[in-house]
């Protein structure tokens, strides 16, 4: 391998970076932010692959518009699913996780949502893109407009070799171009607009749709997201399953949000939200109360589709490779209706480990 | 002072024990376990005040009797307040915190609970109890069953200078003779009797109160704690205020307690439930907000009385010394039918904190 890109030969002195490998290729990973880059980039052969940057969260939209921004700002739909990078190396895309794993469900599947003739008149591009829907291999749920598999919007471009973003004008230009599916986009806005922009989110709300994301018009621009009091419900809906397997904040942090969006929309909490809250909470650990006295241990079921087996193979070590101990079954992997179709178990082991304990009649102190 | 009684020699050179003051005297706290000795052991003069032992808590009742008892146990309802050990020192009463401070208030109302007599008969004796009621200065809340000021209930009973418990047939007959208030005492059961347990938490849940504690019949007797699915949602309600102030899995833990409770009764979830549990958490911090927008800061206001004004005052100093930065304001110190009535306000500095950051409208990292 030759030399790697900054900043990777000092971030593998300091153990900031790691060395993986996907089909014979080794590449290197930023494991933590690291003067300046972010977590996730990659040194790729000789090039950098930029990591994407943190996006912080605005809890009022008013104070947070105000705060963050001086000059006018795009605002597009937060979608909920999983960050992928995808760029073209040897004539193919390869899909980074938000990590920096080369990811090869994304990349089995890029093919489907991009034409790769956008690589072939921009060979340096990187495609920002979330991959969301009910059939993902690494989180529960999934977006309601996207009823079934998964879909891919791109939402950011960068460039191989150096951090930061494309304009978004430009970005828009070359998605259109080259039917890219993109998240809704709202418009451009300025500080002093914020009530209309509050009357998307609410209307957002209304949908059972996650929130927005803020751009400033800028090369470089900041961004921000602000999410639904919905998209509160949901989350701790989709992870009460999990419930001691997260930091408990991951909740309460959902719920200030919540309070703090229904105070700035001046909505009172009704019945109706209170009840959603609890069953939220409960719903999830009933299942997962109810899936350990019937299996002997809690876990998810995971189900998605595959281009090519191999990457379905491939995949399975990917996961059993980042998870370390957590239990992971394959149920199934068939060829169904074109693609071969990928079942499998995957272990929630904090959970399963204390309710070992509890249903042994264990005396816990707190 | 003369020698500290073990393990105090040892544990101050260790850092685990510091040195107090109450009223010009000397004592010795441990502040943390140290070599079986639990936290909040006293070393009062030359004398060991033992700490209170952690108590355990089960999930499953019937799997956990079997688990934590050989032996027939007493069943005793759960007091919902703080735990204090109280003991005579040169003619009056004393009473400690369950972190081993002396807690100037519980020493000033003590002689409103318990006849002194008890210490001439018995001199060497701790009693411990839970000092319950809206009108603490510790805890938001209290047992419906005590609607106002505070209420002692003893219901364990130590001696000075060893370890270890006086048996429950003593106990009883000291608090009968003494008429000393208890805990309500259900009985002394075994374990083949879990349904019959079980009806009592079932009645103490449709009651709204807490629990149980259940105590091996034995010296040195086992002792466990068991609590009902309403006590969940009363402890949320209770502490969401402070959300963002507690380890988010003291919500997840209560959440996981009741689901379990829940299963074991037979019980299913239902919209009332739902609805008490999500208001539980949206209640509480709607309020905190109101507050903040109201005072810029969130805080809880305390009110409690006192026998003697300089134990108020000598409380408001305790409370300074152990919140440390917290801001504390006295509002009242008036006599007011017999008692000096304090009221304070604490403020709940983390979220304090975060809801400022937020309110400017700060872009947070989560």
């Amino acid at each position: 391998m030759s030399t790697p890109p900054d900043p990777f030969t000092e971030a593998l002195k300091r153990g900031k970076a790691r060395r993986e490998e996907y089909r014979g290729l080794s590449y290197l990973r930023l494991t933590d932010d690291f003067r300046g880059s972010p977590k996730g980039g990659v040194a790729w052969k000789d090039v950098l692959v930029p990591g994407y940057p943190h996006i912080g969260r605005i809890f009022r939209l008013e104070q947070g518009l105000a705060q963050q921004f001086r000059r006018p700002f795009w605002v597009e739909e937060k979608v909920d699913g999983f960050n992928v990078r995808l760029f073209r190396s040897g004539g193919a895309m390869v899909a980074l996780s938000r990590g920096g794993y080369v990811c090869p469900f994304a990349t089995d599947r890029a093919p489907d949502f991009v034409d790769p003739a956008i690589f072939e008149a921009h060979p340096v591009l990187v495609l920002c893109a979330e991959l969301a829907g009910p059939d993902n291999p690494y989180t529960q749920g999934g977006p309601s407009f996207v009823p079934e598999d998964v879909a891919l919007f791109v939402f950011d471009m960068m460039r191989l070799g150096r951090p930061g973003f494309l304009g978004a004008e430009e970005r828009q230009g070359l998605c259109e171009r080259f039917g890219l599916p993109t998240p809704r986009l709202f418009g451009r806005f300025e500080v002093r607009d914020w009530r209309r922009v509050l009357g998307i989110v609410e209307a957002l709300d209304a949908d059972g749709r996650e929130g927005i994301v803020l751009k400033e018009d800028a090369p470089e621009g900041h961004r921000t997201k602000y999410v639904t009091a919905w998209s509160g419900v949901y989350d701790i809906a989709v992870r009460a399953e999990d419930t001691v397997e997260l930091p408990g904040d991951f909740f309460t942090g959902r719920i200030l949000r919540m309070v703090l969006y229904l105070d700035e929309v001046g909505r009172e909490v009704d019945a109706g939200l209170e009840r959603e809250l609890g069953r939220a909470f409960l719903d999830g650990l009933v299942r997962s109360v109810e899936r350990f006295k019937r299996d002997a241990h809690v876990y998810h079921l995971f189900r998605c589709r595959f281009r090519e087996r191999d990457n379905a193979v491939a995949f399975m070590a990917h996961l059993r490779g980042i998870l370390g101990h957590t239990h992971l079954v394959q149920r199934r992997l068939e060829a169904e209706r074109g693609y071969w179709v990928l079942e499998f178990e995957k272990e929630v082991p904090k959970l399963t480990g204390l309710l070992h304990q509890l249903f042994r009649g264990a005396s816990i102190v707190d």
